[in-house]
């Protein structure tokens, strides 16, 4: 909740702990872990978004919680880029995301749950995500503190049709209540920033930047690693 | 914006005629012109959405209006199922919709545009789209009553990203201004009826009900019929 009120730069919604505030993303392409994040102009205000997200089996229309995490196949990491400079008007408008989400990218090795052991635990993985940009550790919050588990997500999104065998539901940007544990998106620490003092003063991404997003488990990365360099692009 | 005023029963944005109101749908299934329309819960508000459609070649991020239209690679008809139950929640938490708009049905033949001769037109169809309600017409309106061409809405869609090969880009509900052409979603008509008497006399689609959406040119079906019949459906 905190973090989608900073985010959001626009009124949440009164029902965000009842009801999952999930958008539906583009399928259509999906950046490698190593593909550059274009930037077309910096008054879009480039953004990372890590965290992690699963992908389903087959799952029939009206598939309850408790049944649903049976439907979890395999979990990855994303980064789930976003425009900040063209969100605010979107969601005013209503139809949700579409010119502030370009295609996220995913790190290379996706993993069964039971890869986990204990860290798979309440449909949420309880480890840290890391963050890094230019080589500074960003954040590492940890990815467990997710108001709805995924198996109450997975039951929001069926509840009006079947969803596909390779769904990708997305936990949403790892952010933890409390702890100096830094971020997952630039967005929310200059939400932090203009709170403390008035002003935000870290700068979106821009060109020349790397983003780097990966996850350990007893010192070992489970996924490898998102590793994205800010490229200028020139639409056509 | 007549249509969007009444049928989203919620503000319509200040910039409509400025900026398409563009939702992205889901495309993991689609329904085969014949197959039923379930109906979940009556509260749901079971709709059709009579609509044209294009689909893309692969278009490159950037591109504009003037060159869009070289992209449009077939026309389609599309019933773009809607629940009206759910939808004025899910605009006013401004992440778009997702349980209010489950797969939508295609008639079964895609066209390529030269087949449409002069009825293919500053990226509109021109011709009346017919829609009937249990053997009885419910709306012939002009299709090409779009404030935003195909063209437009393309350069809008990948101001951001590529659009991959296969996109497929909905015209939004068929609704003329003026006329006594009937209507393409039934919430439109409940609209005008709660405007002229203060009550919604037509229902939502129940059990049993029978959906037909088809155009013709020359007297002839250009698509061939999309027809589905509203069935009970039980979730698991």
């Amino acid at each position: 909740v905190r973090l989608v009120r900073k985010a959001r730069n626009s009124p949440v919604p009164e029902t965000i702990t009842q009801i999952p505030l999930m958008y539906q993303g583009a399928s259509d392409s999906f950046l490698a872990p190593t593909d550059p994040l274009n930037l077309i102009e910096d008054a879009h205000g480039l953004d990372l978004e890590a965290e992690v997200g699963v992908i389903l089996g087959r799952t029939p229309c009206g598939t309850k919680a408790k049944k649903a995490r049976d439907y979890v196949r395999l979990v990855v990491l994303i980064n789930d880029v976003s425009l900040r400079g063209l969100i605010p008007d979107e969601l005013a408008r209503g139809f949700g995301f579409l010119q502030g989400k370009p295609p996220s990218a995913f790190a290379p090795v996706a993993i069964t749950p039971d890869e986990l052991h204990d860290a798979w635990k309440d449909s949420r993985v309880h480890l840290p995500l890391n963050s890094e940009i230019n080589g500074e550790l960003f954040g590492n919050p940890d990815a467990s503190q997710m108001h709805f588990g995924f198996d109450e997500l997975i039951e929001f999104a069926c509840y009006t049709r079947d969803l596909a065998a390779g769904t990708i539901l997305g936990s949403g940007t790892v952010s933890n209540e409390g702890g100096n544990v830094g971020y997952s998106c630039i967005v929310e620490k200059r939400m932090e920033e203009i709170i403390a003092s008035g002003t935000a003063k870290t700068p979106f991404l821009k060109e020349g930047d790397q983003v780097r997003i990966w996850m350990e488990q007893a010192g070992k990365s489970i996924f490898g690693e998102i590793n994205q360099t800010v490229k200028k692009f020139i639409c056509r």
